[in-house]
């Protein structure tokens, strides 16, 4: 109920504030005998590392993460998977004045409202992104879990300050790749336009937001439940529950709104395959066997260098200059997140369809 | 699991198919003393009705709800509210070549294979929107209980087929009045233009999608939880349930993935209000106390008078023209549907955020 | 949360007053395809309906059972399975004087607190026996999932106002043969023994409790989840969630507590057997394969036509003789209550267990 | 649904395997503001310790708790509070041979089919009462949440080996002071008594069950949901989910079905007060606001150094003495796992009806 809680039958629960002792997570419902190790999750962390690319925070953590239950001799056994990661680098002095005023953008003045003006104010606390370690460790579990079945999640940047990509530019291989590069970029010319981008923000002392883009292959049919868990809506949830979300689409999405009826469906071709995939890989609410696409808005990062209008905990008018150590955009560490995310709706998914598929 | 319950304290439990004996609706949770009649769920379920208003199908049913438990003497008791619809107006006969065709856009063939080849073909069966009764009906109810502390939501159509209406035409007088006009249109002169449309759609065979605002006002501070079921995120769960929804944004939503940090934050001023809402009324995942704005893309209806390519239960090529009596547009009814889901969302989120109040 | 919904993969959400318009629920995540028509949940309702037998209340009702939703030409599938049974026999006069009374041993005075003071006193209203209506209805397309796969649950009456049947009456074939006989009694013998206690306390003026066994045959290894959802700790929330309920036992039980270890233990022989069953089917919260036994202790009916104690709603002293027509055991009538409990459980442990084996 | 998660709006999740790194847990949902440090769950920690008193194991470990979430500057924050104790003395050399030998009484097979065939069999692993630690840290928060509110669990040992303490020992004062004696005892005598019993046992070989008692003082009214999660039936859950407890009976449980329903009913008297307690505080499912009493019945321990009957891994007969260090009765240890259960359990239902109050 308190929201720490994420999926049904692969269940993940994180903890963790940016600057308390570490951050981890318990996911329970893996299948036993899945073949997992500590780095399988941290193949997976590396990826939203800090201190990486252009757009980057000098934090610099190991981010080392440890297993604590649930994995005898190399596999799974089907009780809960432990993980954590210890906070090494917190220079909680950094936000010392933080804990009398809100910064714009960020959780902390609804938090301290909400929680009854308790919180812990180093560096966003239970707001802070350090919190994603968890939905990346976890998705990397629910990656092997996909893996078994052929699944893969790919995830690549689209538009990064307004630049976007050119529609050629997304291909299968591209995005496959995309991870091997700055920002996810799905090509090597996009990492030079968004390097510029970067810097002329970097000289405005301004931050930039994007658009980045998930396709799942591979995916059976026959996933995500009628009504209202439908595939798409335990997506947008899971998509929408990261930081700087602020939209997500399926298929067509928001231009499927200016479709008409007949350029929009996909008509169906012998062999369970369709003419289209308008739908974004999902009919009704459940998988359709074709790839799910979907993409997220992420809003420009919350901290910057410039001099804004706030107030203090006493309800004074105050202004604020945030210092610390913060990435230019979310974009490149959101992404594995975006990813780790998806394939957690998607394994949890596949577990309850297997259920079905098996009692009837 | 199933996928027919939504919410935490404030749990629907929804259940029928078009053409079975009727639908209904199990809302659990509601607090004890609300004062409640038939009446005020037949007031909102009269705003969805079939057979109304230019886009409309010719399916004509009284669709009138009674209640079955969890009221006693006009007031909610808090046991479990049942309410339940006959379906009147069922020519199943109109389906009857459909337990062998996949419609193209429907969820006809995802759920003939989810299930094990087993469906209730007629009119879409569970997936049909007849659903959306239960979920207004519930949303009725959440409404009369976020209006004792103050909360009203109202929706609107933004753009239809394409044709938007201007940003000066949706203000605060203009949202709270759009219920009355035909399109849940912002003004009168939308009407036209929508009409307009229309009748070109519906020469041309086709049929149409649209944008859906939502807006919540007087929302109090504190509503939603941390990390996975930020406010956003269960709205957006919400949101994309509703059958035709094929994309969510919150505030700026896409817009903002273009915006600087300096553009996009909200600067806080003295007395708990802000210099902007471009988070749309969330920030953290936690409500602000400013209008919460939520925009949803609606996908044009898949049911068209139009010759399409489809297969049947053997896998055969076939071609399919799909008849009966359909809408030309889903934005009229999926309005009250999806202003509902988000009334369900904020009531639960204030029931659970009251509970951390009284404990604290 | 609220209380009324029951489950995890499948999942019954009950409502109704015992004088409202009806009583029902909705179960979700039933396997489609499983053959299922009213006359198999009438069947079970048959069993616990009033007006039967030497403890019987007066009050006549056919009790008849309408499908709702879920099931198309014979077959459920998949979608949520609502009933619903009309209150036809309400004489709702009866219980006037019970607005401002509080029965002792019922749960007029706690309802009335719980709910800020509103309640449908009529009868009991919710916390009436008759929401078991829903239980066994739900329990009755458990037994049909279960039976698919050979699983059988039994239920028999072991003791009656302290009279007891001898153990060798309780053997497998008339455990299966207690359900046509008065009392679900073991054996034509105890069926005499109990009419003359009956006999007694009716002429006292005063009621009977009694002890329930529950068992079921053919219950796969490997049912039951570790740590909080142990098989036993399931059913032992199931089995006390049952209105009369005061205690329930697994296997050997409290008895266990004056065994010795060695005495207690089973030990295990080739073929997956055991030498015994002391653990009642259950090791560590998992089925073994073997037999499951749980005995329920069932509390005296509390409304007794004699003069006790109460106050009113205004806190002041009074006197109260329960009118109305009442039972003299709940023993009959809670019997196919329990069974069905148990079934509930079992069918949901299994579908849980059907996903791991499948997924792994 | 895997099992390793309790609780509802106070929920907690554990992890961890005897053998593996450690043990702990996730408590989400404390209200915000609690005042809370280590020492706060230590101190529950110690009485559940091992190596303790006339019937303990001689595996010694520190078992020291540390608080990894969650807390900042001695407060709950509202967010998760994880915690952690590290697995020190794990001779996991004694267990060498349980790799391939089930051993009876324990879930050492049930474990073994249920997950595939995969376990890790070092000392029970995740089925070792060692998971309790988690328990009992999880419900030391939970008597802070209570005792704000002025309600307080107490638990004492009832009969040991067949060995009862006479009903005048368990008064009030020697209830709050038991958990100063071995055994938990209501007085001095017992513990002579059962001192002098488990001497016996040992000569012999074998192990000892027993009955435990819990009682919860000054419990508001209202708590309890109607239904299926009763406070009874969601006690009983909680109760049956320790390791060894095979029966749970609350107020005269068992013995009411025995009683005559003059002898049961608590009549009531003016100013909320009753003239009994057979009810054991509930009425209907709801508190009633007398003391909350219940009962468990504790199995003798599983592990006697015994030549026992047993299989392998391939089903092949064999025979069994189980070394390692064990206790001869579990009940010590059990006891505070018990208080730790009903403490999240009353808890969490107070946290649900302040939402009620607060709501309505």
């Amino acid at each position: 109920m308190a929201g720490n809680t994420f999926g049904r039958l692969l269940r993940l629960t994180s903890f963790g504030e940016s600057h308390g002792p570490g951050v981890g997570g318990v996911l329970d419902g893996c299948p036993p005998g899945l073949e997992l190790c500590e780095a399988d999750l941290q193949e997976e962390l590396d990826l939203r590392k800090p201190g990486q690319g252009p757009t980057a925070t000098k934090r610099r953590e190991a981010d080392r993460v440890r297993l604590l239950s649930g994995v005898f001799e190399g596999r799974a056994t089907g009780t809960p998977i432990a993980f954590y990661v210890v906070n090494e680098d917190q220079r909680s002095g950094d936000y010392g004045d933080l804990a009398e005023l809100f910064r714009p953008g960020h959780a902390d003045w609804t938090y301290y409202k909400k929680f009854c003006e308790i919180r812990d104010h180093r560096g966003g606390g239970r707001a802070s992104g350090r919190e994603t370690l968890a939905r990346v460790a976890a998705g990397a579990i629910a990656k092997k879990i996909l893996s078994r079945h052929g699944v893969a999640v790919h995830a690549a940047c689209l538009e990064l300050g307004g630049v976007a990509a050119p529609a050629d530019a997304v291909g299968p291989e591209n995005l496959a790749q995309a991870f091997r590069r700055p920002y996810f970029a799905p090509s090597e010319a996009m990492v030079a336009l968004w390097n510029k981008r970067v810097e002329e923000a970097r000289a405005a002392h301004d931050t930039l937001g994007g658009i980045v883009l998930v396709v799942a292959q591979n995916v059976p049919v026959g996933l995500g439940e009628p009504v209202f868990d439908k595939l798409e809506a335990v997506l947008a949830h899971a998509v929408m529950s990261v930081g700087a979300v602020k939209g997500v689409e399926v298929g067509e999405g928001f231009a499927a709104a200016r479709l008409t009826g007949s350029q929009n469906n996909d008509e169906l071709l012998p062999g369970g395959t369709f003419a289209s995939n308008h739908a974004g890989g999902i009919l009704g609410g459940i998988s359709s066997g074709q790839d799910i696409v979907l993409r997220a808005a992420v809003k420009p990062i919350a901290s910057i260098p410039k001099k804004q209008r706030t107030v203090d905990t006493m309800g004074r008018p105050r202004e604020i200059i945030v210092g610390g150590r913060h990435d230019l955009s979310a974009i490149p560490r959101v992404i594995p997140v975006l990813s780790a995310m998806t394939a957690l709706v998607l394994a949890d998914a596949m577990l309850l369809q297997c259920r079905m598929d098996a009692a009837s």
